[in-house]
């Protein structure tokens, strides 16, 4: 048996220690935990009242023109707040363009949708009730709709007092953009480790985290979302397969009209990632090694092998968080004069 | 002043108080309140486990082959257990013929659907799933579905101890039934009123409950459901228009085969109506008023004037009762063995 020094294990059992706060340093250099209070809104503050309005009108299905599709349609809060891909279905079972992004720690984005075409989740929030392709309404639609039963007229005056009238399409949206900004899902693996707990990965997590950095993941999944704060072509260094980059959806081109940003896309946030396949905003891949693969090709240039791959993977599954307790909303009643269900385009 | 002595006095409050009593002694021959202990289920012993699990399948949109259908897309458990209507639209965007019936208070129903084609909940639960304009799954669909993801393995493991396999479609319906069987809504005005709380109604409600009574609605409409015991053409007396009664769906007839059955309809159950317009099984009719006139014309021969029908629907008011509270589940996630969702036919 070779002799074995007591000093030189508590060498080995430190440089070990050391191995691991560096990668625990670094790592907090570039991502940052969910934090325990729940973000500020710019021009809206978050009241209970409003939250809870918003939380009925993000469930509710009649502000659709039909009466059967609801926010919680595609950005399902049982399924990692998005639905079942590849992409969404909406009015009249008309395909949608892109995956449904989630509505999960969204009030992290730098910008809202895939294209950050939207600055926060109050605008973001008028925008697919009036899209053709998905709920297909109107503004006047939701404020009649609204302002037919008298207990969401009552939920509004509470919760904006201080407007005439309150029911209105812009409080409509600040209501629910209030109710998704409490949609965090805070105290992840990732979040324990951020926070000092070394063993909150395992070995395999940790070796993930590390290529994650190594390889320049990080460079753009940063911040607390891992992603969401900046914007970057899909196809950095190879250009993606059209199934995955139809050439039709030119990303935020169509938002900015710079040639620059021709297939550019917002970075996407990777908070609860394992819970959100099919991947990417067209919504053809299906399994996250995959799409760590491709990534590593066509946004880095690097070839990732098998081991790397689901390193990498297990890295990501150490983002999913701790879902919030959602009591389902009971709904006010309709009236005669809510308007009834259409289904015609 | 006229002199009134104390004695005549005692004589008129003790007069109404007996014709109180009357109204609901009357009523408690013919109605029943909701049980306060939850009914047991034939083949089908209720657990918490069975009762959980029903839950996340109830809310599984993944069940449907389009992964963007769940039982609760029709029977929204926050809109009184049904849809916008007018009838029900499913897979492809399709039309479905009917009304959604409610599953609050469906375990008090002698059978299931509006012409009564299931025994029970269990076998109700498996129509919907495989019905080509619903949800357009298989049972194969489901069973591949559930044993995609480990969750749900456990889960059924833990509601079906000694089956094998405990993921089965039988075990699907079974756990949905469980579930569906905890969704009652006791304690509504009329319940309170028929445990012996005379001030449970006020004057109106019981005028309503009186003429509910008198003019024959509760010869149909009776039980803990205020209905959904017997069958009954849908016209009696005089034939419907059309428009609520189309030709071409002639009720229990498909059922039975019977000629006395064309037209045939199980009796609706009353409980949390004035929740759930439009009524009918053609849902063809959004208020109230409107509907309770049309029984009397056509089931019973009597036109009701204003006021009656004025005073029955503040009775029908009267059996809201009180919703249970849910916890939207947080459902398994799927894996690459998952099935992907098919929008096709």
């Amino acid at each position: 048996m070779r002799k074995v020094s007591v000093a030189s294990i508590l060498a080995l059992v430190s440089s070990q220690a050391i191995a691991r706060d560096d990668l625990m340093m670094s790592a907090r250099q570039i991502f940052r935990p969910i934090p325990k209070v729940l973000p500020a809104i710019r021009d809206n503050p978050v009241t209970p009242e409003k939250v809870e309005l918003g939380k009925k009108l993000f469930f509710d299905p009649r502000i659709s023109v039909s009466g059967i599709i609801s926010c919680n349609t595609c950005h399902n809060l049982g399924t990692g707040g998005v639905d079942a891909g590849p992409t969404s279905v909406g009015h009249g079972w008309q395909k949608g363009p892109r995956r449904a992004p989630t509505v999960y720690n969204s009030v992290f984005n730098v910008a809202q949708f895939w294209d950050g075409r939207a600055p926060d989740l109050k605008a973001q929030a008028k925008g697919p009730v009036q899209a053709s392709a998905e709920m297909n309404a109107t503004p006047d639609h939701v404020t009649k709709t609204l302002n037919s039963m008298d207990d969401y007229v009552g939920m509004f005056k509470q919760a904006f007092p201080r407007d005439t009238p309150s029911v209105s399409f812009d409080n409509f949206a600040k209501a629910i953009e209030a109710f998704e900004s409490t949609l965090t899902t805070p105290a992840a693996p990732f979040d324990q480790y951020l926070n000092g707990n070394a063993s909150a990965l395992n070995d395999q997590q940790k070796a993930g985290l590390k290529l994650f950095m190594d390889k320049g993941c990080s460079s753009c999944h940063r911040g607390i979302n891992i992603g969401g704060q900046d914007y970057f072509p899909f196809g950095v260094v190879g250009k993606p397969d059209a199934k995955l980059l139809p050439t039709a959806d030119k990303g935020r081109f169509v938002v900015t009209n710079a040639v620059g940003d021709e297939y550019v896309f917002r970075v996407a946030p990777l908070r609860n990632v394992a819970l959100r396949a099919p991947y990417f905003h067209s919504g053809q891949v299906w399994s996250l090694e995959e799409a760590v693969g491709i990534m590593g090709e066509v946004q880095l240039g690097t070839k990732l092998d098998d081991k790397e791959r689901s390193d990498i993977a297990a890295f990501l599954n150490a983002l999913t968080g701790h879902l919030p307790n959602i009591e389902y909303p009971m709904l006010p009643t309709r009236t005669n004069e809510t308007p009834p269900p259409s289904l015609g385009r």
